[in-house]
């Protein structure tokens, strides 16, 4: 099998030689040769030229036997496409703009079909990166959810308390949804546009699901999930990253995806046995993992595909994002379990 | 029923008028009079000083017809009395003197005997509070759980990966343990203390909790809370407030302790079918809520309380603290809700 066959046919749930693996982030500061393109180009820089980002995105595969290459960008550029720009914080963080408020705000953000004509070098990247994986590598797009974007748009930027988010889905509703029909629209645009350019699966983030209210996730984050994932070609590989989010794993299992990533909070081999077994489930390692030795990571990602077993479509991956204090030798350690298992 | 009956009822899971209503940080920043306070001494100021200490205790009661007042003060005087001082960093946050790393810094905190001598001014002001209370209102004393404190310590303050904390645990387990056995017997002597004081119950934050790996909660937080609680007198009210660790309720409620708190993204009266009927709740509103309006606030405070109609034993409450831009007439909104309902 090449990786991209194992890649699909765990999301399909279908019998593998053994569980593929991509690591969330592993483009990122924990390799050298990131960090001395970032201090090049900086991080929108990369992002924004199609062979620099097709670069970073695959300077992890040239390291690593890795089953995916995740196409390296942000979910910031659609907030970015629809007319609210951002930076990074020198003190950590994001600041978008201005933060969105008002009805008139959300009335004047760019239409969908503004994002793949503003976003060419999203399907240009992601064209390179096809060409260059020679179909032997599963290539991934991605993008926030409605309700993630959201949050940093009327926030204006990271919040520790989502107070503006939260006040606008709790008094006005109508607005709330207004905000929600334009991002869906505008993302469904976009992932149609990753699919046309080469994206063998898309990872949805709703990084910011886990701040909702238990009684309104569905209302506030999942129905907009569910509507876009209708919007795409049925059966096409859709990845839910749910973060924190422990107590709607099944609501999300039901909610038309492939795949649900499931945060390290989680024991990944008991929701195993509550959930349908016809979705594929990804993840779920603690991400300080790699920061402490091999040893520990064998035997923890041996433990974990033990756990995981009986189950057929799991895509092994961290529960999070990998820390820029991870340790190579501990990636590698990753790697090499789970490419011996057997 | 008188407040103080009335909470230490629902606490027994045993026949209430009406649910109690108490709200976490309630002495806080949303109140003038607090600010007011707090410019005039900082907020270790108040916490050091039992007359001060007291004041800004009784402050919210004087306004609202809660039922229990908790102590002011904080859950890091524990690693201050063990020797580990702290402040408050100019950009949020907390930054504790030094990291502690070395079996060497772990041996040399100051044993558990340390903590009442050098903690009387919680023991004084809860004594203070008892007489001011005449028994009409339920006195809450508490701290944080042992891997909460821990992950203070070892962290070096507040962190965002808690990966010093984590590679502790996974790394060096011995040395993990031997600074939870110090906290454990730290916690037990501050609790002891605060019951002799006069505390009705008292409350154990396990507010870091939700970072642990699923498989290790039991092993890294849990059981240490558990040795606390067989530690203090059988039967005496012990609230734990399980903060992000819904995967985790059903082990939390067979710990020993009597009421789980449990934070606002999950659906309270579903939990509640789902845990044993010996078990008070205790939460779980948005604190969200109390920035939008009072006719939200009455909808979804009703919605609550109907929810939980069919289970004795809960105590009204926010999912976590009450943030400082909190309305005042949001507050006065749900504590009329809920002293009005029958």
């Amino acid at each position: 099998m090449t990786s991209r066959e194992r890649f699909l046919a765990a999301c399909a749930v279908r019998k593998v030689d053994r569980p593929p693996i991509w690591i969330m982030r592993q483009a990122g500061r924990y390799l050298p040769e990131y960090r001395a393109l970032k201090a090049q180009h900086g991080f929108l820089g990369m992002v924004k030229t199609p062979a620099l980002a097709a670069e970073v995105t695959l300077q992890p595969l040239r390291r690593f036997a890795l089953d995916a290459a995740i196409l390296f960008s942000d979910i910031l550029v659609i907030p970015e496409a629809l007319g609210q720009g951002y930076h990074f914080r020198d003190e950590g963080g994001i600041a978008m703009e201005y933060a969105l408020t008002t009805p008139a705000q959300i009335a004047a953000l760019a239409p969908a079909a503004a994002v793949p004509e503003r976003l060419t070098y999203v399907a240009q990247a992601l064209a390179l990166l096809k060409r260059e994986l020679s179909g032997n590598t599963a290539l991934l797009g991605f993008g926030g959810s409605p309700w993630t974007l959201a949050s940093y748009m009327v926030e204006g930027g990271s919040s520790e308390d989502f107070a503006k988010i939260k006040s606008l889905f709790y008094t006005e509703r109508a607005h709330f949804e207004a905000l929600m029909e334009k991002l869906c629209a505008a993302l469904i645009a976009y992932f149609k546009m990753q699919i046309a350019a080469g994206a063998d699966a898309i990872q949805i983030f709703d990084s910011w699901g886990g701040v909702i209210a238990g009684a309104d996730y569905e209302t506030a984050s999942l129905q907009w999930i569910r509507r876009i994932v209708a919007a795409l070609p049925a059966g096409f590989p859709i990845i839910l990253f749910a973060k924190n989010t422990a107590p709607h794993h099944v609501a999300q299992a039901a909610s038309g995806i492939r795949v649900l990533s499931v945060d390290w909070t989680v024991d990944l081999p008991a929701l195993a046995r509550a959930l349908p077994a016809g979705l594929a489930l990804q993840g779920n390692l603690d991400p300080v993992l790699l920061n402490t030795t091999p040893a520990i990571v064998r035997q923890q990602a041996s433990q974990l595909l033990e756990g995981m077993r009986p189950r057929p479509g799991h895509i092994v991956n961290l529960g999070h994002g990998i820390l820029p204090s991870a340790k190579i030798e501990c990636v590698e350690a990753l790697v090499q379990t789970v490419v011996n298992w057997s």
